[in-house]
C-alpha cells in the first residue's frame, strides 16, 4: 500500500499552482474532470506520491461545501489498493463508514471515500487501478 | 523532494493506532518526544512515506488548540528536502511566512513551518536530515 495523492481543496487554482510551482517547483502534471464528484483535479507528481489541488466546478459540489464551511486546505488522503472491493470489506471490518459505494474517480481509477467520523476526523479513500 | 510525512492530529492515540493498524495494517515504527512543541509523535510508514500521528503532551501545545479548534484530523504536510536553509529562503522569496526560525524536530530533524495563510490553507513543514 503507499499513498497515491494528498488532496487540497483550493479556492483559486492559478495562485495554488503558481505557489507549488515558485515555492516548492512542483508542476501540474495532468488535469482532470470528474464530473460526478463536481471537481476539477490539478496533479503535481512529488517524490513517489502527488498532491491533488481540487476546485469546484460548481457551487453544489463537496469541495464549494468543504471551501465554504473550512475555507482552503487538506481535504483528503488516498491510499492506492491492488483490491478495492477486498480493503472495502477489510475497512467495513474495521468499523469505518464508507460513503456509499465504490465509483469512478479521475484517471480511471476505482474509488470509495470513507466518512471522517469513522476515522478521526480524517476524509479517507481508497482507490485502484487506472492509467498510473 | 518527497513527501517526509503527512501529520494527523488526534485526540486518542491508542484509538487511532488501533484504526490504522486494524484498518490498513499500518504499525507504529517509533514515538518521539519534542518537548518544545509539547507534541508525541507516532510514525507509521506508508509506501515511501510516513502517516505521523501528533498527540498533545500538554494543554498548551499547538496540538492541543488544533484539537480544541478544529477536533482530529489532518493537521500537516511535511516535505524532505536536502538544504532546509536554501528552500526556506526560496519559500520566502515566493512570499511564504516562516513560523519562526528553524528549530530542532522529531528523529533528530531540523525542521521549519510556514504560516497557512501564506500557502492557501495547508500548514507546511519543511525538514531536513535526521536518522532517517
Amino acid at each position: 500500500m503507499k499513498i497515491d495523492h494528498i488532496g487540497i481543496a483550493v479556492a483559486d487554482i492559478e495562485t495554488a499552482i503558481a505557489m507549488y510551482a515558485g515555492a516548492f517547483g512542483l508542476r501540474p502534471q495532468r488535469v482532470e474532470e470528474v464530473a460526478g464528484q463536481g471537481i476539477r483535479a490539478h496533479h503535481l507528481p512529488v517524490g513517489g506520491t502527488r498532491i491533488e489541488l481540487l476546485e469546484p466546478l460548481d457551487g453544489g459540489s463537496p469541495i464549494a461545501r468543504f471551501l465554504a464551511r473550512h475555507g482552503p486546505g487538506l481535504h483528503h488522503i488516498a491510499f492506492a489498493v491492488d483490491d478495492l472491493e477486498a480493503m472495502r470489506a477489510r475497512m467495513v471490518a474495521a468499523g469505518l463508514e464508507p460513503i456509499g459505494e465504490p465509483s469512478a474517480g479521475a484517471d480511471g481509477k476505482r474509488i470509495q471515500f470513507f466518512h471522517p467520523r469513522s476515522t478521526g476526523g480524517v476524509l479517507v479513500e481508497i482507490c485502484s487501478g487506472g492509467t498510473d
